[in-house]
């Protein structure tokens, strides 16, 4: 605490990523990385190409990265925003398009940024109840003159809401904005990404971080109608004019030009994540609908998922926990690896269930 | 404009950067990029590993690269803050110390971008004229509560402040928070990092994308006292957990490992900029005093500083040309590259003025 500090800095409450952890580990679940290296062109990009003219800065409107995704998306480069991460992306959006509102609508159990952003930039929201099945229910988020946004796929629960009923709920929703986080789609979830077109109210935020293998290289993109777009191009031009690097445009270029790849590697994570469903659904325990690159699961009663996160942990397995809020206190939300890695989890999960 | 923009927004002046050209130039003078590559370790670096774990998040907090800033400049890791360039820095520091003071005061002619964050986050600000040498005096930055930013050296004008004018400064000056931007320090301008232990209202911003020749990767710091950076960490964590790429963190560790390089292209950056200001002033070039790697260079009567720009862009050589504000308009702000670079530059000037 320092008297420096603007007012509403004592009161952040800032965001606690999954653990990063420095040492050895032998498995990662908690952070939802993908357990596949990017394409080998990807990597080959890096190492041939990363260092070349490293000295000078990159163009800093991303024109080949953005219209690259353009392409991959069916939509024109004025329809694309790129960032440091969707976590800026949707920084921008909370402080471009949603400070002003009258009332910011998001799910109570969802990315736990969003409560982080919205303090940080002092915006008023209602945190809208999921219903009993752990479900977003969109008939609640009809209000006059607020702002929507949600993850499709739902985190940390991962369940998806089907196209068809975001599609009905953009229709009955055309005057306010409206933003579908994506970050986990590629897993299985239906895009709203051809929405766009047809709604202008509409902005999609995706990463690179988790189907594209791209954690270390921080992209995120937005697709959404030009008006909304030029406004975070507005906001980005008054904050930072280059905020991604020469390396991470080339390298997510080519990450899209690899799309067999891309496409393969999302296959086997769905497969392993089906596959782990059942082996965990034979040990007793409730796993809910995943559309993402994890899974959300409630050990038998009495099993603890708060113990079984920290006897995992004292073995070098992390997986994410969740203390608050209340309902998701006996839920461990772990990370879709390797077949390989899935069953080693499952090994040692069984081996503390049956101490 | 979009009725989803917050208020603010269609308000917005963004920061305008130097030309990022895609096609061929033949010098590019224009962004202060340095002529150099960084030092052979950090390409190596960059080729060998910069690929490794690409999949997995970046350490979010950044400690090895802080750590070793920290050891490079003799304070304490708690002391260091980074980011995605000095840009993404001075943003935190003006929304979370600058937005809710009385007065925010800075030269009148500094670097473009202070009133856009100004603009960006509304705060209110003044600016102080520079004095009639092109000098920012200090003597007329006393209020009470209010906060001071200025670049040492000053950008675009490229006039160091001499240490013991800063220090003198700040014994008068312990109530307010000061943020001397040393983007350009490292040639030949003094630094005040020393000065941080002893005035704990003080913060110092760099660049790695000038002196350290990686524009390219987008990496800043700051140094400054424990609870300030303790402030920007807090607001780092409520906008964007990961803005370090892996690649990123890596090469800036090598940069700092490598200091006979750094030492070595910093002084031949500083004698090709004393040898080009000499070959100037020989075409009765008006040349400011300069700490930095460009120079603020006057044509003499009745040449315009405008029409030479032109006539420069017109054969690939790109130079920065401010039309605004008024006392600007018959400056030129050339970047200094190799010594070959500079005599063709010299060459072309000379054709030009002699036309």
């Amino acid at each position: 605490m320092s008297k420096f500090w603007s007012q509403f800095v004592k009161d952040l409450d800032p965001y606690i990523p999954g653990e990063q952890p420095q040492g050895e580990i032998r498995l990662k679940l908690n952070t939802n990385e993908n357990p596949y290296l990017p394409a080998p062109k990807v990597i080959e990009e890096i190492q041939n190409h990363g260092s070349d003219r490293i000295n000078l800065y990159p163009d800093p409107e991303s024109n080949i990265l953005r219209s690259t995704i353009a392409t991959y998306h069916d939509v024109d480069i004025s329809n694309v925003f790129v960032g440091n991460g969707s976590d800026e992306i949707l920084a921008f959006i909370f402080y471009g398009f949603f400070k002003n509102k009258k009332n910011l609508l998001f799910p109570d159990i969802t990315y736990s940024f969003y409560p982080v952003y919205a303090k940080l930039f002092e915006i008023r929201y209602q945190q809208i109840p999921l219903n009993n099945d752990f479900e977003i229910d969109l008939s609640l988020y009809h209000h006059e003159n607020s702002a929507v946004i949600f993850p499709n796929p739902n985190a940390p629960t991962g369940i998806p809401i089907p196209g068809k009923k975001i599609e009905d709920f953009l229709q009955d929703n055309q005057t306010s904005i409206i933003v579908v986080d994506e970050a986990y789609v590629d897993f299985g979830t239906d895009s709203s990404v051809s929405l766009v077109k047809k709604y202008k109210n509409l902005v999609v935020t995706r990463s690179m971080s988790k189907s594209r293998s791209l954690a270390g290289l921080r992209v995120g993109y937005a697709i959404g109608d030009t008006t909304l777009i030029d406004g975070l191009i507005r906001i980005k031009n008054s904050f930072n004019s280059y905020p991604l690097d020469r390396i991470a445009q080339k390298a997510s270029v080519t990450s899209f030009q690899e799309d067999n790849y891309f496409n393969e590697t999302c296959k086997k994570i769905i497969e392993t994540r089906n596959r782990f469903i059942k082996a965990l659904e034979n040990l007793q325990f409730s796993v809910l609908p995943s559309g993402g690159n994890f899974i959300f699961a409630q050990p038998p009663s009495p099993l603890s998922a708060n113990t079984i996160y920290s006897q995992l942990r004292d073995i070098g397995i992390l997986v994410r926990y969740f203390s608050q809020p209340e309902k998701l206190k006996n839920f461990l939300r772990i990370t879709i690896g390797t077949d390989q890695q899935m069953d080693l989890f499952v090994g040692e999960l069984k081996k503390i269930i049956n101490q």
